[in-house]
């Protein structure tokens, strides 16, 4: 018997394949078509089906934010990874353990330290240099002689193979509009392109990524490869901050009113914080957003907003709160954060509930 | 080989035994010397180790929110259940599939919908009514008459069988202080004792249940049956607006600093928003409370906040920020919410890791 999405137990998370297929040949189109090495991150989905779809259902090179995906995507096949979170040094050896297994290990650097560290354990691994273009959480700054000093020594060092520089615009999600993230975009590029001028070491390769900054543009400019990742789901927050449009969105979490309050223009769904995870959303641009979008069962936004998360209470305000058994999406504010709360993904072509994908947990 | 926390991978979730058998035991105890029913809630835990703990050992009766949950514990021999979250109406059939499992389990009614859907449902279910004390989030409002004639229409349907009134004090989160939860704590029993007497339903069960009223007081009054969860393990709120001491506290997440950039009085470390929850603690106190308290390898609190979670990274602010590599337990904000986010527990005994516990997941 067919499976509606209607009747699917909640809360449940829902992917659209048809506009995760879309998002996907999207942005593959866009690095093709600027000559660049696309590497998407697979941390928003940790799914080796979608980690195919980014690549248009080959094995390619990908992103990713713990050596448990490192490993999980290294047993389906995939041979070229970045690992795009500085390593702790007692997790060296598990690391070079993955390394071994596959064609290309590439690791964030961005300290002597880190550096030292890596010759004290005596593996020969291929880095990147963590270059900070604003966002102010890892990284090198790259207006510094210091850290022209270090790239060169990279270079130079036997202890480690120094292919290019990366970097992370977060900070591009603070933007407000479109031309705030093309403002954050534009620096993103020209500072990786500035340090490795600077430090006269022209074969480095140039990489960066945020979903933002690499929605806006029609071309990627100045890089050599880009790494976005959220651009596969998307999310109540891209879509308020300018990265895509409403329809671009390819996940929601479908839910059951079970409270109805008319007296107070309240009710309660059955997805609360374990469902839809507590981030705040783009409260940079409204601070009374709440906590995703109410959506029909045909993701047509509804006047409710959902005001409160519990552990599994999402209590809604509206002036005509719909009554009980009645079923909701909830368009999440932050897909990454969201999807993480589910062992399995329901996956609907339309109304019809047409696949199950299995993400890789933990660290 | 003893496993040493320090030696652990991280991030990973600590659970300190002897910490939570003391909040258990004090929970316990203080119920027992009260004379009141003992109903603990699992949710904040999801384990068959720490439900028998809040049992001294033994099965005892508990509370649920979530089917799953039911489940879980009625595989492991719990009988006695209350499932304390509104049922959607598609789910009468797993639960009437888990009430025939067990001796008792109490589903909440807040309302003629839900009433009617079980009659058309046709199982005899066991039922609380939820009262909403304040908290305003599910519950009929226990000062008006229609609630009172829907309790005495309860009371006389053969559809259910009627055992009492439930409440949650969800509203004491948002006190300041000591004082502030007992007044929240006083008006919770009250409203109880007023309806159960307005309705002339003199055997009703008195239901009561937030981990902040419940560890206030010395004694439960004006109450029969008591469901905190929380004091299991408390948390940095629960420590910050009065409930327990920073003491009592039984768990935290052991991260590594991952970065250090002294020269912005910075650092990362490898707990980021999937390993803590992004749960913004006791903000009504402390807009900048930041994400957890950031401890030593011997829980002492750190000069550093926690300022920013993205997925993998959590950004440490500090006059002087530590090196790479240093491990660090941070205090968690929620710890249902950060529990919630591993697949397993780590239990330690001082500073050796010595069990490790598996929690119940999704719905």
């Amino acid at each position: 018997m067919e499976l509606l999405l209607s009747n699917l137990q909640t809360p449940a998370f829902l992917v659209d394949r048809t506009i995760v297929e879309q998002n996907c040949a999207r942005m593959r189109g866009r690095a093709r078509a600027s000559g660049v090495e696309f590497r998407p991150h697979v941390k928003t989905h940790k799914t080796i089906e979608i980690g195919r779809m980014q690549h248009g259902g080959a094995i390619g090179p990908i992103t990713v934010s713990t050596l448990a995906e490192g490993e999980f995507f290294a047993d389906a096949g995939f041979r070229d990874i970045t690992y795009a979170v500085p390593v702790a040094p007692d997790k060296l050896e598990r690391t070079a353990a993955l390394a071994r297994r596959i064609d290309r290990l590439n690791l964030l650097i961005d300290s002597e330290s880190a550096l030292q560290a890596i010759e004290r354990f005596g593996f020969r691994f291929d880095v990147f240099l963590k270059v900070d273009c604003g966002y102010h959480r890892a990284g090198i700054d790259p207006n510094s002689g210091d850290s022209v000093r270090f790239a060169q020594k990279l270079s130079k060092s036997a202890a480690v193979r120094f292919h290019g520089l990366l970097t992370h615009a977060g900070h591009s999600y603070d933007a407000k509009t479109i031309d705030g993230i093309r403002r954050v975009a534009a620096e993103e590029t020209a500072c990786l392109t500035r340090f490795r001028d600077a430090s006269g070491l022209a074969t480095l390769v140039r990489s960066a990524g945020s979903t933002p900054t690499m929605s806006v543009v029609d071309r990627f400019e100045n890089v050599d490869e880009v790494r976005p990742g959220n651009y596969v789901f998307y999310d109540a927050f891209q879509a308020t901050i300018g990265s895509c449009a409403r329809e671009d969105v390819a996940v929601s979490v479908l839910a059951t009113v079970i409270g109805s309050y008319p007296e107070r223009g309240q009710a309660v769904i059955d997805a609360g914080a374990l469902a839809l995870s507590k981030d705040l959303g783009p409260h940079h641009i409204d601070t009374k957003f709440g906590y995703g979008i109410v959506c029909d069962l045909k993701l047509r936004p509804q006047p409710m907003r959902l005001v409160a998360l519990s552990q599994e209470h999402g209590k809604l305000e509206a002036a005509q709160p719909p009554p009980v058994g009645t079923k909701l999406r909830v368009m999440p504010n932050h897909s990454c954060l969201t999807a993480a709360m589910y062992d399995a993904y329901r996956v609907i072509a339309g109304d019809r509930v047409v696949d199950e994908w299995r993400p890789c947990r933990g660290w």
